[in-house]
């Protein structure tokens, strides 16, 4: 059974979260486009929270973070923030890429987690 | 079980089509290399419904498409594609980003669909 | 049930790999950053595979590889490396875009396989 939770908050002709099989999918950038990317990094990371709890899960059971980045020179600050939010006893899978992205998006996350 | 169908149209050393557990993964792209990302939008976003048509599902089964633009400001165009194709009842998750694409594409996808 | 195998030989706060519900997902990058593309593409398909082989699988079972390359038009060798590697037999899917990525790193892989 596929459940979808939404509209996204960007775009009525999507979801905001796919569940399937105990599986979910989400999206998540920051909603304040600061010029840090610290900051937009901890804001996305804090919307992907909510994102999972809202399907009934949270971070300790996510998989995968496919991280895009608009300027992969800076992974460092991403790092940051991911250091002081993931949890260490479950740690996902990452990986990591330089995009463009639209606006003034400095980062944009999509993760899949257990529910 | 592990079903394949392909190969790809592009490549004899890649699948066209992979189910497993009743998750069907593709790729899709416009065969033809249209100067219009619109266009482009419209004949990939076909790709993608034969190959769920080959895997035995449809659109309104869609769990995620990954979009990557070759240019990400002219999104607005792939969002009118997208508009005009996708089911309102059965909303997928979606992301969007920039990258380089081969040659002439200006557009290409990667989705997931429940069987 | 979420299986973690790591951490990353890059970094203390992710995982090697995560498996759930029968699929594994994994990243792999060349450990030598080598100049050449093909050579980086050989190794990191190479990681690929212990990767899997810690997971108690094999590239037989590989569903979908997405390559994240530093410079898409040099995408043939790439193709030279996987075209050695592929098992013919149980094509994945695959999918392939230009990214800025870390450093010296040439390719990146992100993959999933049954167990």
């Amino acid at each position: 059974m596929i459940r979808r939770i939404g509209p996204s908050r960007y775009s009525p002709t999507r979801s905001r979260i796919v569940t399937h099989q105990d599986v979910i999918t989400t999206v998540a950038v920051s909603p304040d486009k600061s010029p840090s990317l610290y900051e937009q990094s901890r804001a996305a990371l804090s919307v992907l929270d909510q994102h999972l709890a809202e399907a009934g899960t949270e971070k300790s059971k996510l998989l995968m973070v496919m991280i895009y980045l608009a300027d992969v020179t800076a992974k460092a600050e991403f790092n940051r923030a991911w250091d002081e939010w993931v949890d260490r006893a479950n740690l996902p899978l990452r990986a990591c890429v330089g995009v463009a992205l639209e606006g003034n998006d400095l980062v944009e996350l999509v993760a899949t987690a257990a529910v």
